[in-house]
């Protein structure tokens, strides 16, 4: 494997060679290994076609995560088309998240679509098929391990079991770099604030939220997600978890208890949801995304999703999707979007909220606990103006109204441009910390696929075969014994699938990073 | 009307001479007025005798709120009965909270019971009755009030539209002095905490609190209020309103949705109990408390109750009534002791909760809304060990848990001591508006009884007849129009009752208190 000493890591992402594949590693200046031809592509549907061409390359590892792609213009003469039909590829494939433009540096695969790989939807066929055997030995559960959070089906306390279990490098999912919390700035606009503040602002206040942050979230949505609302339809909550249970509660007084969600998709959001009582049917998410047909077939009412960057496979959902979704809304579908992670997206600036284009059938939920830290338990909820009073009851008898002083502080952060330098700073900061995840799955799991880099405070990992599925809990604890905490990506499942791990790499250094892998893989390998 | 201007006000309460009744103006020397035979006592029940004599002509203007008792000794020498029982008898309406020992001041009648004067509740007859008629003219509703938020029955939104309504004079009652939340101190603990605190402590933490304030909760506690608890069966919730709805979940999964509740009670609690779908039977308040008996016939299961200072009516849980209550909770009965304000008494230690004799059979719940500020939405809630984990799991999918910072920050208030210092000096700053507001009605107000004065941070006025009740809904109209904001003592009834005025006094200065009082009297005057 060759890596350039005098280009910065997140401009030279390469592979490792594969050795039963025609090799694409380092710069791939030529386009033979994808063997194209383009009197396949339909008349006009040429850019269509390289892109799907494109994508089932990368899934069947022909072009792996970390490979370069051929320059637009070396690409548009080897197949004798146009240079927009390669640049327009690109870009649909730059905004699946599976490609990312390094300037000078070409265009890399960051991401791998997950696929459904589950007998019964075998239609999303996307598992390695051209590029050989694995490289790994395969990973088989043998001796017994001690007891750990892995050892049943995760339970409501599950997320408390993991965190408590020592380890010495957490790569749990879901946390920014908690290390670069703005301490000094939070403290100087704490003062400030305490300087200002009449003193009623003590008192019991609107429990819709203080009028200073609904205005700095309606501002902040305004210019960093394509989202104009009036602050007096912003609703401050404590963080998404508090939303989804407003949401279920004015769904149950609607007589519409079930909210089907993406598969594989968070545990936590899943949990939170059936704890309220709603039904969570799974719906399959593929390369493109959530799969709308599914979803349609299902019957569901409303429906959760990640479409910025879905959560754990990262997929950004596809323009078409798009627009199937919107159409299924259209038709009086609910859609709660959790755009719990958009604005770390690394190679471009993030796709606008699906709350942008349909207001009237998008329940939108956001949070800073990506942005800045969970522990503030700050979040807004942007709903449909028909269900707007009754979650604002829903919120009033919850607990009143999020506490003041946080969000008085915040609101003068996103005032101030405060959080977004911060947003800036964390950009490169997780980008740097990708990447060393990125090059040391590499170099140690050279046998893991990798999903849903492009973006995001995590990536997924999946493994061709495990023995009797899902074994990734087994992994997990194999790591866990090994000081490495990481997420079995069966958890976030409701169906099975391949096998695989959600990896943070935000809150971690490159170092701790680079050796959890090395101990992850000692985790995979050790054990025959 | 007599006020030494020698003695601090709140040694010398004194009522205006009642012109129909026994003048018991200034210090009452001697007991005449109480025409008083110990003959009518039973042998060896002198004590109860007295305390019930005392009780009588508290409630039926004999003895008004502010009067001074004779002293000990001297009321033994009229009486003919041992010093002891007199001192008795002062000790239990001193429990009551219907008098208070003032040093060498004397003893003072500071609140006189409210009743729950309905037709079908008339057994606690403790209405004027030998006191002459009224002294005010009777207030009755009259010419049309323009909208206000007094129109209708008060909904879900009452409180928030009362906030909204503009007055110079804001007597709603329920908050503390809200101008002496330590801002200073506040700033130097986050100071503390931000440069103590590692950085997983700014990410998902334990659902119940963190472990910091948890133990400071449980030492505090031990200090004021007479519990031992484990730190780790303390749960951080935000504020009493949010232990409210965790309870009535968890009660819901038990299949028991009622909780009875005190009438008059908090109309607020109320109204999250019935967001939650719980059922809230009234059970009666007389001057000794909730009356168990009525607790008993209604066949409720759980009962929640206000015992250090009930709300609005004042009355402290008297000493039989708890040993009654013990014994309905020990056959069974779930205790909710919302102990709103007990720490806010003016002349003696609290009385301690009935968690510290009970721990099984009560979920107890405490704030800091009444001690620094509500909006801070930091409270506690002590269960059973049998709801302890259904309570967890319902705080975990209400929100994942309290905001870190405030919990952190609030901990090192209260372990440093700062958070006694600062009741201290409410308690100080607080009393001296209860006498100014107990001034001022006397001055403006003489009709008006007032009720519940010894502790706590509002007052209630009752009248003796107002046209057809409830009119206090008129009454409190009224007075916004002319700029002071009071709550109608009938929102705070399920039953009909006396019309009254619930009034907080603790965040306003005397000045404002006392023009206040003016302002509420031309309501009731001006309007014949």
């Amino acid at each position: 494997m060759h890596r350039s000493k005098e280009q910065p890591l997140d401009r030279s992402i390469t592979s490792s060679p594969q050795p039963s594949s025609p090799s694409p590693s380092g710069s791939t200046g030529s386009s033979d290994f994808l063997q194209l031809n383009v009197a396949d592509a339909p008349p006009g549907g040429r850019a269509d076609w390289l892109a799907r061409e494109l994508r089932r390359a990368i899934a069947d590892g022909r072009l792996p995560v970390g490979s370069r792609l051929p320059a637009t213009r070396t690409l548009a003469a080897d197949l004798r088309v146009s240079r927009g039909v390669v640049t327009e590829a690109y870009q649909r494939l730059t905004e699946d998240g599976q490609l990312a433009g390094r300037g000078r540096g070409g265009t890399i695969v960051v991401a791998a679509p997950v696929t459904v790989a589950t007998p019964d939807t075998s239609t999303t066929a996307t598992r390695p098929t051209t590029a050989g055997t694995p490289r790994t030995p395969p990973y088989a559960s043998a001796a017994p391990i001690p007891p750990h959070p892995f050892t049943a089906p995760p339970g409501p306390e599950i997320f408390d079991e993991l965190r408590a279990a020592p380890a010495r490098i957490d790569l749990s999912p879901g946390v920014p770099d908690l290390a670069a919390f703005p301490r000094a700035a939070w403290l100087r606009a704490e003062r400030a604030v305490l300087a200002d503040l009449p003193a009623a602002g003590m008192g019991y206040g609107d429990p819709r939220g203080t009028p200073a942050l609904r205005q700095a979230v309606a501002h902040w949505l305004a210019r960093n997600r394509g989202i104009r609302v009036d602050p007096d339809e912003v609703l401050i909550v404590a963080g998404t978890s508090q939303a989804l249970g407003l949401i279920a509660q004015v769904l149950h007084r609607h007589g519409d208890p079930a909210i089907a969600v993406e598969d594989p998709g968070s545990l936590g959001v899943r949990q939170h949801l059936q704890y309220w009582q709603v039904a969570t049917p799974p719906i399959p998410v593929d390369d493109d995304g959530l799969c709308v047909d599914a979803l349609r077939a299902s019957g569901a009412r409303a429906v959760l999703l990640t479409p910025a960057h879905q959560f754990p496979t990262g997929v950004v959902l596809g323009g078409p999707r798009r627009r199937e979704l919107m159409q299924w809304a259209s038709a009086g579908g609910l859609i709660v979007e959790d755009d719990y992670d958009a604005e770390h997206r690394y190679d471009r600036a993030p796709v606008p909220a699906l709350r942008s284009l349909l207001p009237d059938q998008v329940c939108y939920v956001g949070s800073v606990s990506k942005l800045l830290a969970p522990a503030l338990r700050v979040g807004w909820l942007l709903a449909p103006s028909r269900y707007r009073k009754a979650l604002a009851d829903a919120k009033r008898f919850a607990d009143l109204g999020n506490s003041a002083l946080p969000q008085l502080v915040l609101a003068r952060l996103m005032e101030s441009g405060e959080l977004e330098r911060r947003l800036r700073l964390l950009r490169r900061r997780h980008r740097r910390r990708r990447d060393a995840m990125i090059a040391a799955i590499d170099a140690h799991l050279p046998g893991a696929t990798v999903h849903g880099a492009a973006a995001g405070l995590h990536l997924t990992i999946t493994f061709d075969q495990c023995g009797t599925a899902p074994c990734d809990t087994d992994l997990a604890a194999a790591a866990l014994a090994r000081g490495v905490k990481v997420h079995p990506l069966s958890w976030h499942r409701q169906r099975p699938g391949r096998p695989g791990l959600v990896l943070g790499y935000a809150a971690r250094t490159p170092g701790d990073i680079t050796e959890g892998m090395a101990l992850l893989a000692d985790a995979l390998t050790v054990r025959p």
